[in-house]
């Protein structure tokens, strides 16, 4: 069969949903199907869900991978819909398997540093649960307040924090994981090391969805700072800013304020929010490219170099410390099918440069559905192969997430 | 055919490979056969090679694995062979590919905080090149003046400094592998952070030689502290000294002596060799279970029961801050067959416990041959058959490092 091609109506598909998830929480009406349908990343291929189910445990999440893996339905899993690549997007006539309810903070044990969670935890709900006990969860992306641990697990997220503690990988210890066939295992340990046999924890995190639903997530607390401290410098350009992080702050030239309380918290938001996805009457696409860090003040003046060159609009918030960038580029609505076509090509080729200096497509955002043209220029035919033959190990009927993640 | 079988005589396999590396690199000779048969883990199945390949560079080891998968010969990888759990003990007939002498320190790139290097560098050599430049390789175990960094690899290796820097996968950023049919890869990213496709990085990281041959490895470097302390505790017995580090060294009736210089570099030696590998008047096993931190003082008490209920000795070393143990039990030699009768029952006992308490079997040695008795008793008959698969995806054939690292 073609992966993710159902041989069966929605209604047979329905039926036998229906047989293991309460009839409230299998949603087959338009708005509900309509409302998830995509997640905050550019839409490159519309489509429509079949049916929304709202998981409430993991029973319910096995009997909807036995009815998709029966029928040869793909299935979409979604947290809160935050990616930014499209790793949540429907594809046609899916299943989306909506994990929002699976919502409780299983245990938090500060005397091993661990906490237990189901994958609908909003990742900012962990971090308050944490902090009475001095701890924290490290990894904290940009959408911390909206998006769940769940999807953070499915696409490695990053965030402000990791440069010092290190991406959602280095904080997961153990995962509880159904199959495509539904089958429940847990890999991994709570212990903090552990190599008895191959790392599955680390080959589910960051697989989108493709290899299977992560429906618990054991992860390591760590320590809250004792004290932080809050940091605005500001330089006449681009590179003169990137410069700097290579001195860590040693400032030449920049003007530096340390910011407190209120004030501190502000510029965080800002950072945080400084996407500028709340203005709509341009086109605009943010990227997630990496770079060496030392190739950082090159490639700040190539990203200038390349806006100017398309005549395109440039904003750039990057993670200096570890090389990983966020342009935004951006054109004026009003310009249509022609501004669209410069901002492609925009992109296209900044995302080449910073492959020539031996960076990555996406640092932390997960390349979905969006970036999966970039992908066959980062990775050899090999490697996509040997990817192939990963998928088709875990799900040989090729219903996770189809289209998504791999090339 | 069965994994692992060669279907072609010895000679034959010599032929092939001597027409790719050079001869006095292909040692068939008694001695060679018998000195490369073994590591240093406890040895269950005596086999000899079939030959030693002794490796110059990438294409020597793509030319091997080319050999090896078209006749179906088991090919054992190598380093320093200082594994403590046989994961490169010889397989009847195999060729043993040792990678000793790809031992290169490609580069160190102090901006980007990175080093690229051959697999057959010794792991204290790595740190020698990277201090000029402030920085170290974090992982450090035990045999780090003579484990090299592909078997660190291999193993997940942890160390002293993993409780605050974490295990080898934490410094490992990206791999080249020559796979089984001896196709070359490279997996993973320079970058700090890469989400681009599925963690093959990590997948091989632990594999201990079953799916693929490391050839190159990029490792993230760290700042080498400004400041070291060592500090000696004397407790009057083992649940006490485990108890404290709950405390963190608030020491309640510890004596603690701060040690500095030449006296703190001959305790850590102390430490560093604490398993008293030497002496063999008695039959000693050591171990590598590791326990939820909280889970330490009852099971360091445990072990001493345990020792006591079997009649045999117990010495306990332990990467406290990690739940990492290391217990060695011991008998007399001349106790025999009883003796070793009662070793074991204490060793089965003492990971069966382990287990029990959200234990691992090995927190950082690796699998081996030795352990693959007790990873069913850690690990679900699904776990075992999804890795299997990956298995099967990787190496078709079965001939890397068969019988070993997973059920």
């Amino acid at each position: 069969m073609t992966p993710g091609t159902a041989h069966h109506g929605p209604a047979a598909v329905v039926e036998a949903l229906l047989s293991g998830v309460g009839a409230s929480r299998v949603l087959t009406d338009r708005n509900s199907r309509g409302s998830y349908a995509r997640d905050q990343g550019p839409l490159t291929e519309p489509a429509e869900p079949a049916v929304v189910v709202l998981a409430e445990n993991v029973d319910e999440v096995q009997h909807v991978m036995r009815c998709a893996h029966r029928l040869g339905v793909p299935v979409v899993a979604r947290g809160r819909g935050t990616s930014l690549s499209g790793g949540a997007h429907a594809v046609p006539g899916c299943i989306i398997l909506s994990l929002e309810r699976m919502n409780r903070i299983i245990e938090v044990r500060p005397q091993d540093e661990v906490a237990v969670v189901e994958p609908g935890v909003i990742n900012a709900d962990l971090n308050l649960a944490a902090a009475p006990h001095g701890l924290m969860y490290a990894p904290d992306p940009a959408s911390h307040a909206i998006s769940t641990l769940g999807g953070n697990v499915a696409t490695n997220a990053g965030g402000l924090r990791c440069a010092k503690y290190g991406v959602t990988r280095d904080s997961v210890l153990a995962l509880d994981v159904v199959l495509a066939d539904g089958t429940l295992i847990h890999t991994g340990h709570v212990t903090f090391k552990g190599v008895a046999g191959y790392d599955l924890t680390a080959l589910f995190i960051g697989s989108e969805g493709t290899l299977g639903i992560v429906v618990g997530i054991t992860v390591r607390l760590k320590y809250l700072p004792v004290e932080t401290r809050t940091l605005a410098a500001f330089f006449p350009d681009l590179p003169a800013a990137a410069a700097v992080v290579q001195e860590v702050l040693r400032a030449a030239g920049a003007t530096v304020e340390a910011e407190e309380g209120a004030e501190a918290g502000m510029l965080l938001d800002l950072r945080r929010n400084a996407r500028g996805d709340g203005v709509d009457d341009d086109f605009r696409v943010g990227e997630d490219v990496a770079v060496p860090r030392s190739q950082l003040v090159h490639y700040a003046a190539e990203l200038e170099r390349i806006a100017r060159d398309h005549g395109v609009r440039l904003r750039l918030v990057a993670h200096a410390g570890d090389g990983n960038l966020h342009p935004t580029f951006w054109v004026p609505r009003d310009e249509g099918v022609a501004g669209m076509s410069r901002l492609h090509a925009a992109l296209d080729e900044s995302v080449k440069v910073a492959l020539g200096l031996g960076g990555t497509i996406t640092g932390e955002h997960g390349v979905g559905q969006y970036k999966l043209k970039w992908l066959p220029w980062e990775q050899s035919p090999d490697v996509i192969d040997l990817q192939r033959r990963i998928k088709e190990a875990f799900d040989p009927r090729g219903i996770l997430n189809p289209g998504k993640a791999i090339s």
